[in-house]
């Protein structure tokens, strides 16, 4: 047997409580098809010394899922919170060794390797239910209608920018304004409910110069292009009487130049009240407004080293007040059903604890998602975010069913692997999408094959998770990577695919019939042929 | 070569901020023996699509410990904190077959999966100050030595207990009082600085009916039998003059049953103001005072299941708030140095996360260490705890010096994947105790053979981490599980073995002439023949 290869990991997506408080969820990873048997012996620990539960068989674990290195095996067990769980993995391989894997590693199996019982098993001392891994139930019910309000609906004129383009140009710079706004998007929620989608998520709305308002200048207010606090809680209230969601992007792990407290570090430098506001080498900064983004001087932290987006000091108290006071502000006067956090990763953890603790005090019920591109494995651990946007399954689904350089079981281990990095509850509520404002729209990386994009949509919708839909998708809007994906709503209707919004509206209605066994049941794979691009 | 043996785990103790800020120690375990090269490409996530650090052999890691099982490889960067490092690992067979490891797992090495940026390395994103893993400078300094006060030294008959056992009668049952407080303790001070002692760690001082005083009654009174809070002032005053520090005992996973809490619950069931404070699942409570511990209809939660020692409802505020304001009222108005947590593994996370942010908020300074026997990753992640009592060393070095079960390559190879277990600066804040107030002393253990029991202290005297050692074993004390491992100190010169105090004073002066070096130094392990018992 592959002995180095059987690994679990306690209090982990290895082992956590998962749906009724009272059940524990265990793992185990052992090398692929190299184990016959995994068996779990599973008991109270301070009772073990006089019930002998570690006596027997132990109860067979399940293998569940496969990849190309890995098999894993599952258990579930029913008990209540409060008790003392020690457990141990009996592990028996092909030529019938059996093992004990417990906290202190691998060991031969024997009776008095079991009946060390302080010793040899792993241990969840005690289930908390503060502790828990959860996010809402809602959220598994939803599906997600991302919209980049500039490009979305102009509802009313007289806030466009002076210089606006015409929305029937489809070739956006990153620089030009088309004059949507919060009252296009209200002007236009019964045609979202009409398809099925209830849950808006709103690329930033903050104070702003860009088009695109990642570089917030004021966070406690709306950008005026966009609307204001009346026209906001206006949307809010139609959006719940739409029985939607709503979510806002804060971007938290920098500023824009124009803020308050950035012009004030450039004016009085380190005397500046902000000067620990920022992340700041040494004084004077060096900033030029005309200068390109990469400068060698450069002597304060930005995000992707840009000179107008300057890092917060997100380890300084009063940034921290500033920014979750923020985000409290709209979940609490305006009933914000969610954040997505852009960035996520760059920030610290504590801040991320802090804004969690915050947040959910206010109301439980807010689900929050971090944009995070690689394995979020420290984020979700129950302190910090419900979910991260599911960028790694958008590239499996790409490369399998758009750009077609990977095979059926390739897609199929990298996903299971995938799985496997979180707990359930975690895949359950995973933000799944194929595109976005950040990437080319699935349309042209398919080259206009409507075929190739309907399939992958379809093996989105039927993940765990909770899908999202970048805007216009339904009808088949194209574009490449930022500024091209960033183009004005189709909403002329000889330039719209009704086709495609036939199939999206289809999808939808039978994602929202079967949410709970999509979302909830176990997965298996059959295998098919590779020409057929779709996995059932 | 074994691929499913290879694992690495972002942020965790294989990747984190070690020493100095800027500082990255990766750690990547293989199979034992299966790998003959690892080498690190590690770089700018930003920059990497134009730099191309990932071009190149990388830089070789270095083989650091190995077990049994496993290959722990390593490496340090030094790299300022705030940068967007994302890191592989090339790992070369001895068939010179090369891949790259990498948060899609393990891929053949070729030029396109190396330049695939985006999704084939494993990232950290940013390092945070606020996150880093640290505990107090002084810890690794420092010798401790635990204090059962009852048992110490009795500095004033007026404060005994109306029955108390005569100081020269070593077979203390259970209940017995001796007589021993807090004015005992400066009474021997200068004793214990001439050993060379500067860290004072007392079992529970606050109010309780029982000698051992784990059932606490009132969190905020010092137990009348060993003082008041001016005597206890005035130790704390003593103990800082000596140039040492003082650790206190914090039973927060449960209550006892003479609290003012509890007597009141019993008192008024349900209506009580603290019914919510415990963790009660119906009324009324089966409670009979002159019951035995177990019943098979308690119907509340308690300590090991006995019936009094109810188990605090920690994720209730008002507990919280109680708790944590007395171990934060300690700490602020008698500066308390360190915290030893009772039980600490059966209390939540937000609990402790909670009780960390509240008394580094006070003193930064201050060392919280965790009783938690089993492997505790868990709790020491920064956020929680510095360090735990590593009982698991104390049962290999028990193993291998005193019952002498083990072999010294079994020693090794347990001990070093026990050290892969905890980031660095955990192991050296690791609390090192061959015997305590919870087990069997280790000269009986021993059967009384001191050279054995100099062995395992030489050996736990040269490992990273903060010794220990338990009042008396410095004069050569016996005693066989509790309540016989609490016998009366012997005073009585006639009594103590004055050659065993010579030995432990000089392995602590060694200790302190080398702490750094043993503390922060690699570790090499020489082969030496099995009979010796000793390890180089
Ligand atoms: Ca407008
Ligand atoms: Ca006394």
């Amino acid at each position: 047997m592959n002995t180095a290869a059987v690994y679990h990991r306690t209090d982990s997506e290895y082992a956590f409580l998962y749906g009724d408080r009272d059940h524990l969820r265990l793992r185990l990873r052992t090398a692929a098809g190299d184990v016959k048997k995994v068996s779990l012996l599973y008991g109270n620990f301070v009772e073990g010394s006089y019930t002998h539960w570690y006596d027997g068989d132990g109860s067979a674990m399940q293998k569940y899922l496969s990849s190309d290195y890995f098999d894993y095996w599952t258990a579930t067990i029913e008990e209540p919170i409060g008790h003392l769980p020690a457990y141990g993995f009996l592990v028996e391989d092909f030529s019938d060794n059996q093992y004990l894997y417990g906290d202190r590693g691998l060991v031969i199996d024997s009776p008095s390797a079991r009946s060390d019982v302080a010793t040899n098993y792993f241990r969840l001392p005690y289930m908390h239910e503060i502790d828990r891994v959860m996010s809402p139930e809602w959220v598994k019910k939803t599906i997600w209608y991302q919209i980049f309000p500039d490009r979305f609906s102009d509802g009313n004129h007289d806030n466009d920018s002076k210089v606006t383009k015409d929305w029937s140009d489809n070739q956006p710079s990153s620089q030009d304004f088309y004059g949507g706004d919060l009252q296009g998007i209200i002007n236009h929620l019964d045609d979202l409910a009409d398809l099925g989608i209830n849950g808006i998520y709103l690329t930033p709305i903050f104070k702003s110069p860009s088009n695109h308002k990642y570089n917030t200048s004021d966070y406690l207010e709306i950008d005026p292009t966009f609307g204001d606090k009346n026209v906001f809680k206006k949307l809010v209230d139609a959006v719940h009487a739409h029985g939607m969601k709503i979510m806002l992007d804060a971007v938290f792990n920098h500023g824009g130049d124009e803020s308050a407290q950035w012009q004030d570090v450039l004016r009085n430098g380190q005397k500046s009240i902000f000067a620990d506001w920022f992340v700041i080498h040494d004084f004077p900064i060096h900033f030029h407004e005309t200068e390109l983004a990469y400068r060698p001087d450069k002597n304060y932290e930005s995000f992707a080293f840009t000179k107008d987006m300057p890092k917060w000091n997100t380890a300084n108290p009063e940034v921290q007040d500033y920014l979750i006071g923020a985000a409290a502000y709209w979940t609490k006067e305006f009933q914000i059903d969610a954040w997505r956090l852009d960035v996520a990763n760059e920030v610290d953890h504590h801040f991320w604890r802090q804004f969690r603790s915050k947040i959910k005090s206010i109301n439980p019920e807010v689900f929050i998602v971090g944009e995070i591109w690689h394995s979020a494995g420290p984020w979700l651990n129950g302190d910090q975010m419900d979910s991260v946007m599911n960028y790694g399954l958008t590239s499996d689904v790409n490369h399998y069913f758009v750009d077609q350089d990977i095979t059926a079981s390739q897609l199929v281990s990298q996903y299971n692997d995938r799985l496997m990095n979180y707990r359930d509850q975690t895949n359950e509520a995973m933000f799944n999408l194929l595109d976005s404002h950040d990437t080319m729209r699935i349309k042209t990386r398919a080259k206009g094959n409507m075929n190739l994009v309907k399939s992958a949509f379809a093996f989105l919708f039927l993940q765990p998770g909770t899908p999202d839909i970048y805007y216009g998708s339904e009808y088949g809007m194209a574009g490449k990577e930022d500024p091209d994906c960033r183009r004005p709503m189709v909403w002329d209707k000889q330039q719209q695919d009704l086709n495609m919004y036939d199939f999206m509206k289809r999808l939808i209605a039978l994602r929202h019939d079967n949410w709970q066994i999509l979302s909830e049941g176990k997965i298996f794979w059959d295998k098919v042929p590779v020409e057929n691009r779709l996995l059932a």
